[in-house]
């Protein structure tokens, strides 16, 4: 119900502004018993963190994860989990001329309506910086996953820029480490870092789709009807900053299939039933199948550019305006472990949540 | 949090299975005062109804509405309205030789695997049957929006059928109604015919592409971060049966344009700021705009289908099984007033959530 | 969050008015696989049921419960499961003189002011009928603790009569279902009698004391901080209709012990700890003990009687009014079927919880 | 849902142990505009403060607030409000001797056998530390009644400690900041400071009741059937810690009165309807009537006593224990303005959660 809460039975709300003392994640319903460290929930800051290379913003943020609570002798308690990240390159003076002007694709024109005032600072609530609370929250749920679906994998890449796609034949999972771009084709990357570089010089920006897996997802997993896998995912991932569209399995493309084609049959396999192919994207009816969940969505280009924009500001004045500051050309590269931490804590919730319902029932085939 | 409630204000839990003696909706939260009449109810049901025309499931149901509760002297009393429709024409028989075995494509394996057991008869709770009970529901929440946004104007259409899509120069909304398949394009939809025609003489199915839109949305509707009024449109549009993709405004597409294309840029008109264009889909920031708000998704072929696929069966054969019964070439058709049910349900809530919250502030401009 | 909708996990959300075609429960998160019928629903039923003897309004209902949906085969399928029952006999006539007059000691007055209008037929949404549809829901309840939990049981009765008291020394809980006010102490049943006879004769009501046990109940439910056991049973009994106090274990009484009385012991027994005393009712911290369970209520003098009372109508006049009618002269004698269905409720939702978010981990002593 | 949140538009999460490094509370929902000042809410900390006299505990804390987001240039800005209190004087060795050991009355038992394991420093969770962050929470809360209820007002005050009651025509709402005990009669403020010398003399502690009422509450407030404000109000205060019983108006008492005087007559005054008696406690249907809303609670005797009690250890030793440390001889004290901080926090909530559902439509009357 709450507007920033997400989750059911494990429930993140975060809190915080982009230039504010501090921002952070309240988690509460991990599970008791799991292993949480300071230092493991770092690991999956690191990899957000902004001014890590030229294609992101320099802004230089520690993003140092402080746990305040729920936390005792390195396991959790079962109570609520505070994660506190302070905010220290609070470059506030660089928003000023915004105070009172709307950037266009931006939420601040619709923030001015709804609230009648808001934190102009760095965008306040509605900046990117909030993703960093969630990726947080993302690495108490990863953690919680490893004790309670150990085969479980979580991971994100992208798989376009602008109008460069991946060439899913040169996919290789080892280099999604290798590149700024989380991409796991090599001969893309190389593509996107000249592409990037060229769109910086022009003033301008673009978008992205990042596609985020998960296997090793037990089968049963959802909570139809409105509970469902899919539903869940849809949410979370458009609820970040820039995303416009969700896609499970064939996504769009889904439209163009004939049932012939669309079906994905099944034999018995040693373990049980095995799909011949996924175009489900691992879920029926909401509910998982065993198989691996895939979720893609689109990120819209940064809005935020140096190419002058008409737009108004709070006189009802038409001005032109540049964007200034410290932005990325392509939010949808650090978008990557967000969608990580999300996907993590929609199936973390999903597992506690079947658990609770069926209490783990799973008829059997065979 | 419930599994079968959607919405935080205007709360709908739907209930029933396909072959069930009834199904319905629990409605809580309309507004008191609203004018709630069972035809006005029947007028969106009636659109949905299958056995219209052969383009759509041959099951023959009235899917007569029954106000149980919560509407006195023919309004709404604020106390929760229980819409029931009862289940006339329940050909059980022709499910009997799917009691053991898993259609592929469909959720009898996964609702198998998580509950141990199911009522297996036309899909039970799986089956779009429980739509209907969304359009129901839908009905109340347009009956709200009459009073609370007098303005606002919901349209639902196809703007694509397998690979066919409409040509975007010859839409009319005057066409929509005037065809069996919501086409905005009387062109596309003489098309369309000749095309699903042929599909079901080939014992095969198609997905589609339905795109819903709603005019007159007051600006300041959504709850950042994670009641944003996109996020709850996807998770509403992705708990509709066979949905695999939700875009908002440009959707998918946005990864391929650049911050200069994209930036909806604004100007002053006679009743406040006006915007250039609309890719953000009428949403910025998880907060409406005032534009159109726009979405779009994608269904995939329906997975009934009389041409035979491989699966296995609950002792864990493996089998070859057509779907015989009475299905939909293109579960997309139905899907149209499902999907503005889903949107007036979605815009009620937050026009209440907003009003709770703010009170219905908003920031001046000009 | 739902005005309705009562529990966590399982959800029970009721709906209908006193003299409307029907009323029922809409019931989310029954565990699958629990076995369900009717007849032991409606055994639930007619234990609260109207008319059966002179101490309870003599509206003759059947209060025949009807299952809709979510029970296939005799059991459960974990999908919404809908109760109804049908209003028969639905006098309306007895209240056109109230459609416009507030009873004192009613909510006509503050549903108007609420609502600004109200099915004023029997008090409508706010008449003590809508108790039957919680009893329906507490009989799922029960129906799953018997799997779950199978040693719980529930007990509830009248302790209090007006100024009457049982005598604790005579409690015999083979008593209960032996007198009309299920009063576990035949002499205060006889008291309780001639009293009641007395206030009717009067023209005039009066309040009671219902205790409620459940003894079985395991160690370790209950959610801190908000969601306490203790929390959800004092929400869950104060909603019914009519009660304006919840004690927990000693209660009010508390007050008036030390630290030293009110400390409940612990020695080690044959199964793990015992306590050498309950004053806590069977709660620490919000989280069950395994000691009994122990929750107490007070139900206020029913409002409607025939002496006249002083009050005001809509048009603002001041007026006298006399609530004719068929009404309880002791409300507080059905509510002991409604209080054990809301402790039902509570313990499987806890049940559930408990499942769900710690997987029933239980920490060991000795 | 959540384990550690109140509240349905109103949402606190509180969040910390009394020993880790702070605690504090996620404020969502305060409506923006809301003048919000970190002093403003230190007021009513320091009310709560411990170690403020001799009888409470001698733990000094200056229980600091600081605001860490949500609110710009000093008003509310429409998003979470974090409030941090910083733990400073943490004795944890205090607590070394019940790392393993449970002190009767106390949740220590109960957290070990739900979680597995436990923050033992002090009560960890358990502790009423947390209220620090209730009452931060309820100084937002009150914050926003300024501007949304102008009339509003909130008192809390202590009725009676163990056997001794205040004498209620000496009532004295002076009295009540002039006595460390919240008492609005000073000659009980006397005898309880006398009374509670010899308690803590023999190592023993007491009870109390509390009272708290509203005044100035507009008529229409409640959601019913399950969101009803008396029932809100039970779960709030049932939820602090050592609370055994809540009572509405009359409360327990209510079960003596027959139907004719429990009866609030009703007349009309200059302003609309006016009630000749609160039986009620200013609450019909679970919707407030314009009157005083009037709250009572009774809270156990402290369990922290340094008499020894008899218990059991981890290991299953049966054992003797005095719980040393710094404790309050009456917790019931220090209840008082959490209570408070609780009202305030559901009247807001009900406001507007009614705002959202009716638009506050008022029924005219005359």
């Amino acid at each position: 119900m709450s507007f920033n809460t997400f989750g059911h039975l494990f429930r993140v709300t975060t809190w915080g502004e982009s230039h504010g003392p501090a921002l952070g994640a309240t988690v509460d319903g991990c599970p008791p018993g799991v292993q949480i460290e300071a230092e493991a929930l770092q690991h999956w800051l690191d990899r957000r963190k902004p001014g890590q290379n030229k294609f992101t913003t320099q802004r230089q943020e520690p993003d140092q994860v402080k746990i305040l609570s729920g936390v005792f002798e390195g396991r959790a308690t079962g109570t609520p989990i505070q994660l506190m990240i302070e905010n220290t390159d609070q470059r506030s003076k660089d928003y000023g001329d915004i105070a009172k002007s709307f950037r266009p694709g931006h939420a601040d024109i619709t923030y001015h309506q709804k609230y009648g005032l808001r934190d102009y600072r760095g965008g306040g609530r509605s900046s990117a910086r909030e993703t960093a609370a969630r990726v947080a929250a993302g690495g108490v749920a990863r953690a919680a996953l490893t004790d309670l679906a150990p085969g479980l994998r979580i991971t994100g890449y992208m798989v376009q820029i602008g109008p460069h796609r991946i060439d899913r034949s040169r996919f290789d999972a080892e280099q999604i480490e290798q590149n700024p771009f989380w991409c796991p084709d090599p001969v893309a990357a190389t593509q996107w870092a000249a592409y990037l570089d060229d769109l910086r010089l022009n003033h301008n920006s673009v978008g992205a789709v990042i596609e985020v897996t998960a296997s090793g997802v037990p089968a049963g997993l959802g909570a139809p009807i409105y509970g469902k896998l899919d539903s869940d995912l849809a949410s979370a991932m458009m609820s970040i900053n820039a995303v416009k569209a969700v896609e499970i399995g064939e996504g769009m493309a889904a439209a163009e299939l004939t049932g012939v084609e669309n079906a994905d049959e099944i034999r018995m396999g040693a373990n049980g039933p095995e799909y011949l192919s996924n175009h489900a994207g691992g879920i029926l009816g909401g509910i998982s199948t065993g198989q691996d969940v895939v979720v893609r969505f689109a990120v819209k280009p940064t809005s935020s550019i140096l190419t002058p924009r008409r737009t108004v500001n709070q006189d009802g004045a038409e001005i032109e305006l540049i964007t200034k500051g410290r932005h990325d050309p392509c939010v949808g590269i650090r978008a990557v472990p967000v969608a990580e931490a999300m996907m993590a804590c929609v199936l973390l919730d999903h597992l506690l949540l079947d658990r609770g319902q069926t209490g783990g029932i799973r008829g059997k085939i065979g």
